[in-house]
């Protein structure tokens, strides 16, 4: 198998070799699958001004997020059950993460324990949090990620109740069902607290001693209410398309929300991101990193830790070949003048 | 058979069972479709804006059309001759509106007599009218309309003359000639009075008692029009994209009428409707609630009264998962803040 | 063969008749073609409103152009060489279009002489005209026409030479060559004078003293230069997407052209009318009467003079059903608030 | 084989002769190729609006390029290693150039050394330059192209990496590794200066006493930058989708470059241009010339120097028929009237 040349390359080589119903898992979103499709449609509605002779080569990727320095600004988001894609699975994953100097935010539906995740990998981690109606199951999942030395809570708010995925619905649930969630003796979560307020966010603040992320905003008046309840930081997300079909995609929304944090929290997104230019977009609209979802699940069931490490690489190579290009000396000195409104079919 | 798990689902299911004449007659539109398909393509040139942790859970979806109240904003749109689709014709519709809290609103073009109908259910009806140049034949549905317990008169406008269906044009109209018009005793119902004014408005609600409701309007002048002739509301609509091809969707139209009624009227809107996310679409764009039709003939078909049931239940569902995806508390919260245009391909 | 129930459908029987060489000759237009598809897409730009309970029916469609009663707002627009598509030539056509009751403008390069097509028919003509080089040529081109009848001279001014239909240029121009162009003796028309300038409108009045209509405008500077030369009215045409590719749809200028001819001349329009709606909208835009091309040539290839007269019955049913369905009494009450915009995809 | 009768019939006759690496090579662009793709898309966007009976035949195709004349405003762009697409390499280019009456843009990457493309033809040349990280290399190059006789230097500043070409990465590069590279007495050329500043355009503007063209301008600013760095001419160009993939394409950047411009320099673009009617839309946007690549290098593959003069030959005949139809007396006489937005599909 040759090495793919591209992010979007390892699908197919995942595809053969998963299930039908675990590929469906991963791939699927919400009923018309609309908004997973935008995500990725957005990118295509801005261009790049490249500038030249700047006299820059060799830019800086690095960055920091909520103060982590990371080598790139591409982070791993949350994703359910890494053991779908394979054997090894949050462990294959956050050891690509550190190998790449990059944070894996692992999930509450990791297959691994979150104490088997941390134990994986000596690197920063943070943790993703659902908030159960049993809030001291919740309580304990946050006290765990504490002890176990993740440096974040990812408050994923966008799911009070599971998106309707039709093609998880046809197959009956059967992936769902199966699940051995790691996170929980008896292998079954509970159910979401559909009633949650932002007073989750000061709680978990309280709780945890930790940044509190919030993720799942897709406009300014949320992103306002977070940081004004205390968010570190907002991860403007449709939750990769697989809630609300219909919501915006989510660099649509981005200047929205950045213009509402007004600095006063860090923006990151997810949500159809592929490419170097991606990054670069995101960026230049506002966002302090991206994080990446399927792209890394496909890679891991492809190549395990090493796809996953490669998929980092491959976004590290395009993001470096981008910024030279545009003349910029680092991922700092992208900002608004980078990028442009394609012009429509109409003009 | 696997359960449909979407409303659209049902169309193959039920074209399976029909003819190809029936089939064309309940999907065909005015010559090249293009309203027809436009009235679908409406609801992609929105996105809904949800909103997180507001801490509403369990959404009502309750409401009340003209005083009824109903169980959901979603009423059965008058389709004729139900027996096409389903040998129990209206009284299976009429029994699946009742068991899921909603309205039938009955053709003058239904299988069975208006009185059959009613006598299926003991839920409220509708009842509606095609004005025939004929106006005793027009009074005497009126009358008996009253006196089946029908609770409003419902007036097709937009029908002074039939839209060249090209489908059945070109079977030599043989679904329609072959109709049995449950309402009239010779089987054939009058032609329509192609030159009716908006005195019809005040004569039927003189002559019914009822409330009027008047169907088929596709811009501001009109509706004014029909508030100031005393309707109680007006249905948006382009007859499903039979009549005038080149006609407007109706969601497209659905703002101006809204704005123009001033609140003096309700109004609801039919064409296209196939999500819960179209139906919030509808409502935060100011209607008080939708109407569907094919969706429940093809479900009709494939499944009787249970299929139609089965398509309220979906929509409900849908409605449920969205209101509470986007943090309203009930239909009764959708405001114009939930739908935001989406941004177009160039931008 | 069943017969067609709208106007495209007599291309494919046409086609089944013809020779390549012919249907290319026919169908062609410029290089890629651009321009002709776009005649057809600038109707889709437009929705038509319909009103309702207007109390009107039995629209009137009779009209007039320059004085001339007709029928409908449809004319036969002037293409050369009708023997390619029938053996009866424009003898066909001419005695169709006035059993519509409308007016053939007959080509320059007519397969029957000028004379030869006023013989076949006493209802009113209008003669098309190229302008040659050979000045003495064209005068007695224009002096046959004005002796044989001809109520109107229609100067085609956007060939000063030909597009280069590519269709044609593979052929080796094998149908052009081949032609045997009635109205010339020795078989073989003059070149087209490509240095004319607006003098010849004045000179055609004088010489004709028939009123002079320009064929092939499109922009408002040339329409308020024909007006000021004397031209009786203007065709917004594109030459059927046959000249410059990347020109735009006659329907796309004719707002312009409307606005800058100010009522001092009559406007008409070409290029794209295929239904009863299209001759509406270019109404409400502020055209007098359309011309259609290729839907008669099409028509009397597979039909003669029956086919021709039935693509206008057709046309005449279609715009029938829309005036009614519109709420309009007739063509003059048709104005521009018949027509809106159609929102674009993004909104 | 059938003469082609547009310049795109040549890439199939030239695909046909050539290996997949090669074609590959030739016609590939960056990453998802959507700069290249755009390129050609932007020329939709605009139409041509035509002037009739404006009196002018046989229009004036000549113009100069920094005060050289030139029979059409239409260059040869840069392109590296001729001798891929037929064994003549760039001696064939040059002189088809020389009979069309036009400069060929002499490679760096040329597989003949400039010397003996100089050789080939008596006709002006420019030299393309690409700066490398060894000045002295640099400088030798610009000396010999000097003493070549060559009339300007065109300095490539997009480049200062290679763009992720995909199609490349895939062959491991197999074509671009066996290179003979004319100009390198080793076969191998040095790194590019990824470090290059403005202060190059002076220096070279010193070294060699000749106008320099700054190519790959994407830009207002940086067109202003070159203009007050002494270029004499700047080449709005995305190195033909080869560089960054989300550049905007060439036309819809030339405005704005135009703007900044102000006069002060010439203004050339290269990107998509395939058609006569192009060439007057870049024009009429601000455009003194433009360059094409592609289209001669599959000409070459085809035909060798008959191909590329067949390939100028055709694009010639179809700006003198567009400028015809447009009613301009030559391409001094196009101006920004001659071009109009498209309206896009919702207007």
């Amino acid at each position: 198998m040759p090495l793919p040349v591209n992010v979007e390359e390892y699908e197919p080589l995942a595809r053969a070799r998963l299930s039908t119903e675990v590929t469906d898992f991963i791939a699927g979103g919400a009923e018309d699958e609309r908004t997973l499709q935008r995500n990725r449609e957005a990118f295509s509605r801005w261009t790049l001004r490249p500038r030249v002779l700047t006299g820059v080569s060799g830019p800086r990727l690095a960055t920091t997020v909520l103060g982590e320095p990371v080598a790139l600004p591409v982070l791993l988001a949350p994703t359910g059950e890494h053991a779908l894609s394979h054997p090894d699975g949050e462990a294959a994953t956050a050891r690509a993460a550190a190998a790449a100097g990059t944070i894996l935010i692992s999930s509450t539906a990791s297959s691994l324990s979150l104490e088997a995740v941390a134990a994986a990998t000596s690197a920063p981690l943070w943790f993703q949090l659902y908030c159960f109606s049993d809030r001291e199951l919740t309580a304990s999942l946050v006290t765990r990620a504490k002890a176990a030395g993740y440096r974040a809570v990812v408050l994923t708010v966008d799911a009070p109740v599971l998106g309707r995925r039709e093609r998880e619905i046809r197959s009956g649930y059967a992936v769902r069902r199966a699940l051995h969630r790691g996170n929980f003796s008896d292998g079954r979560q509970g159910s979401f607290d559909a009633s949650l307020t932002w007073e989750v966010v000061p709680w978990l603040r309280e709780l945890s001693g930790l940044p509190v992320v919030v993720k799942g905003i897709l406009c300014g008046e949320d992103a306002a209410l977070a940081v004004a309840h205390g968010a570190a930081a907002v991860i403007v997300s449709n939750h990769g398309g697989r809630q609300l079909d219909g919501a915006p995609a989510s660099l649509d929304v981005l200047p929205e929300v950045v213009a509402a944090v007004q600095g006063r929290a860090e923006v990151y997104l997810d949500g159809g991101v592929r490419r170097g230019t991606d990054v670069l977009m995101a960026l230049a609209l506002g966002a302090r990193a991206v994080c990446i979802g399927r792209p890394y699940l496909w890679a891991l069931a492809a190549g395990g830790q090493a796809g996953v490490e490669h998929v980092l690489t491959l976004l590290r190579d395009e993001i470096v070949t981008a910024l030279t290009l545009c003349g910029r000396s680092g991922v700092d000195a992208v900002d608004r003048s980078l990028c442009r409104p394609r012009p429509h079919d109409g003009r």
